[in-house]
């Protein structure tokens, strides 16, 4: 099974494709989408879509994995974060492939074994996890832990997503607690 | 010219057409597309870009406004919202429409003549811009709103927001200053 990762943001939208042979990954490829951030937001958003749309094209994969970022605390930042995760939610879900939400927390569990693990832990043991592989940056990187996690998780966390409960809202909810 | 208004939601998204001739408005069509709450978010996501599709489709619209939505004081809303903006926003653009952005102050101003009329203002006015025209419901009525403001605002506020002030962090600041 081949699956993209996606990390999504309207100006760097992070990608990663993994095979996954049973407990065997291989990496294949990684890079990044960016958009003209002096275009308008309706043409930026053509642009990442059409990106996702090319590395598919390029890599066939089988299914995708997307990040559930958390709110920014600045409105407009959230709702900017809002629309490039909705492209990356779109385009592959339109090419009929089955698309898993993931929090952060969920990535840095299943990739380092801590949900409070840094970024660079992450990258790690991403190119640990991955023999071989050239990470081209950081955003590709996290897409990367995020098809690493997908291939890990994809059976329990679909039912966990699909049983109704919101990951995101859960989140915060534990977020207010602390 | 015929415009395509569009007030996004996940859950509902407000649509309405008009023709422009000259100054006159003549009301072509309005409705709402929704999408299956108990759906997963890719899927919906699917289900709303699908509607607007149907919608360019059966109109044919030269041109298209979605509303610049100010953010919800839930940072989850907001994501969503922006999810929902961001299809919005996609949709006629892959098209190769022109998308025209507009606060929901400016679409009040320009059918009402201040920025802050209520919802009732707002259907009233639209109702009356549009004689004949049967409003479906209230999120199909700011979307003839945002037609109409289109229709009347296309040039000036084409160079306003391609002018690279951002409407949203304008209002953002606006707000703050209050």
């Amino acid at each position: 099974m081949r699956v993209l990762g996606l990390d999504p943001g309207l100006r760097r939208t992070g990608w990663g494709v993994i095979d996954a042979e049973g407990t065997r990954l291989v990496h294949v490829a990684n890079g990044v989408i960016t958009s003209d951030d002096k275009a308008e937001l309706a043409d930026r958003l053509v642009q990442l879509h059409r990106g996702i749309e090319a590395v598919m094209a390029a890599q066939e994969p089988d299914e995708a994995a997307v990040e559930v970022s958390l709110a920014n605390k600045n409105p407009a930042s959230t709702l900017k974060l809002g629309m490039a995760r909705g492209i990356a939610l779109l385009t592959p879900a339109l090419a009929g492939l089955l698309v898993g939400e993931y929090l952060p927390m969920i990535v840095k569990k299943s990739v380092v074994g801590t949900g409070h693990a840094t970024k660079e832990q992450v990258q790690m043991m991403v190119q640990r996890l991955l023999p071989g592989c050239e990470i081209k940056n950081a955003d590709s990187a996290d897409a990367l832990a995020l098809a690493i996690c997908h291939a890990h998780n994809r059976e329990t966390d679909r039912k966990w997503t699909r049983g109704g409960e919101d990951p995101l809202q859960m989140a915060l909810a534990g977020r207010r607690r602390r």
